[in-house]
């Protein structure tokens, strides 16, 4: 058992914002909400998976929808209250746990903020090891854990539970719902038994967020390179260190889809991106694809670039890195592998490219 | 207290359809569907509003959707009791009576096969006296009564429970959600216990669907005027006889949408329609707007022509039947008039024109 307080959030906000690949919202606005309900009602307990009772009802909560939205229109604070609320009251059940759906921007962060609020402990870990944008993209759903029922909330007080068939369908429900009500929603669903969390998340991201944030702050307090500290760090490869010449984006049926180019006297770097970053083709050679992790960076400062973030001008770094192995299966490749999101290209390890 | 039995459904089902304002879909396919929940099960118990304990907890169970969808999709016939069986798992109450929302073409069968399947009994009334395209647009929601929390189940096994803060948002979460889902769902919402029944319902239209209908059957039996004996019924005011010349209609939202034109010697009615006809104007001067009752009748038979069944060369006769006085208040007007529908004209009682 280890702490979260305020100071160790600004550490983990910017490297879950590393690890989310460019989606998950502003890291800056994630740390303030958790920062707020953190100074409100103390640090927030963090265990392991073997400190975790096998019993244990552990429930992932998240916020739902494109981070752009979040940019415009803040959340209340009360939505994943609503949200735990709505499904500890349609399934009887009490939340013992709380654990963040991904690892990745404000998604990091709002596990903490409920946390903190209702005093409940944190698992630290999460259900994909990176960010994906749609909900039956998670290692549950892998392992056949249920994710429904979804509990669902938003800022004016409408709750909604989505009992569905199976993840796909509750994905389809929810997102039309999210839609319908303004683009974003608070999320409480997928419970996992203690017993369960090893097949249910990757371990001790919330850790290594901490760490890499950590390391890039300290790289740039010791005059060091943050980007080749963060490399090291994650076992990266970098695929180039150039300047956004273009930036494409719309927001469409709750996601944000695009495309940028970066450029470098070396090559030129074009990014597929709904939500979070999908593909990396270099020169017209495909460099990393979904369900690696693909994550930009500030080249002088290190700090992540989200895909709102991204503007003309920007000197940026693209690395790649090695995704949960459990992603790479052929079930983890059918559910957030390139040809799931439209792409004409079959999933490349990027340790082949080294 | 009386029966609902086979023998009784083709007229009730004939009747209801003309209440219906040529929305809520094949009275045909609503019968068969009541039919075969009756031949199971034997007929339904029907009470008046007298007879039902004033803490009884009376549900509204119906159909939400377009009714073209489902003349393509039949439901499965497990919908209702999933939708009723969520309502009660959210909520914890026992439902222990059924009553129509509507009353409408499959919209009143509806509630009877569920009553049949259930044993429970059904109260005689609905929640508009009519048939209208949106949830909000009830009498309970008039005096104060909640529509939410509202249980959605598809029939592929999909349920959600709605718990809005107000009629207005549970009905775009609904919406959307019908859409996502293939355009039709059932719905179980609106919980009346037994001492609001006066102020939430329409009192006996169940059996006015009834009497309507035999008064039609009779009417053609005889050799007499079956359009004369439904406009003595109902004091409906005559609008036009003659030859449906062209039809428009579009399914869009969830809802079908469009327009007729039926022209006759002495003048031309146009019906604009979004489920429910709407508007009637002869030669460009309204004389009927929602929230009374704009109906078409097959002006041989007296039967009902609904908008999907309407076509090219049909003789019809289109009538105009007083609606509830509560609609014609401001508030029921603000809900349910021309103008929320986004047509240009104020409400007109069809009184002034005779």
């Amino acid at each position: 058992m280890r702490e979260i307080g305020v100071a160790q959030l600004e550490d983990l906000a910017r490297g879950a914002a590393i690890l989310g690949t460019g989606g998950g919202g502003d890291p800056y606005v994630g740390m303030l909400y958790a920062r707020g309900a953190i100074e409100r009602n103390g640090p927030v307990r963090v265990l392991e998976f073997g400190e975790v009772p096998a019993d244990a009802a552990v429930l992932a909560i998240s916020g739902m929808g494109a981070p752009t939205v979040l940019l415009e229109k803040l959340p209340a604070g009360t939505e994943e209250i609503a949200a735990l609320r709505a499904y500890e009251h349609y399934t009887g059940i009490t939340v013992s746990h709380i654990a963040p759906i991904e690892i990745g921007g404000i998604n990091s962060m709002i596990p903490l903020a409920l946390a903190a609020e209702r005093g409940l402990p944190v698992v630290d870990g999460d259900a994909m090891g990176r960010a994906f944008p749609e909900l039956q993209m998670v290692l549950p759903n892998l392992a056949g854990i249920r994710v429904t029922p979804i509990a669902l909330a938003d800022d004016k007080g409408n709750t909604l539970v989505v009992d569905a068939v199976d993840a796909h369908a509750a994905e389809r429900i929810a997102r039309a719902a999210c839609t319908e009500l303004g683009g974003q929603l608070s999320s409480a669903d997928t419970l996992i038994r203690g017993e369960q969390l090893d097949s249910a998340l990757v371990p001790g991201t919330l850790g290594l967020a901490e760490r890499l944030g950590a390391t890039v702050r300290t790289a740039r307090e010791q005059g060091a390179d943050p980007i080749a500290a963060v490399t090291e760090l994650l076992s990266a490869v970098v695929l180039l260190h150039g300047k956004v010449e273009d930036v494409a984006r719309h927001t469409a049926g709750g996601f944000v889809r695009g495309h940028a180019w970066i450029t470098a006297p070396e090559g030129k770097l074009r990014l597929d991106f709904q939500n979070e970053h999908l593909l990396a083709t270099v020169d017209g050679r495909i460099r990393a694809t979904t369900p690696d992790l693909i994550c930009v960076l500030d080249t002088e400062t290190g700090e992540p670039v989200t895909t709102e973030g991204m503007r003309y001008g920007l000197r940026v770094t693209a690395i790649a890195v090695p995704c949960d192995p459990r992603w790479r299966t052929e079930a983890g490749l059918a559910l957030t592998g390139p040809r799931y999101f439209g792409y004409e290209t079959d999933y490349r390890p990027i340790a082949a490219d080294r």
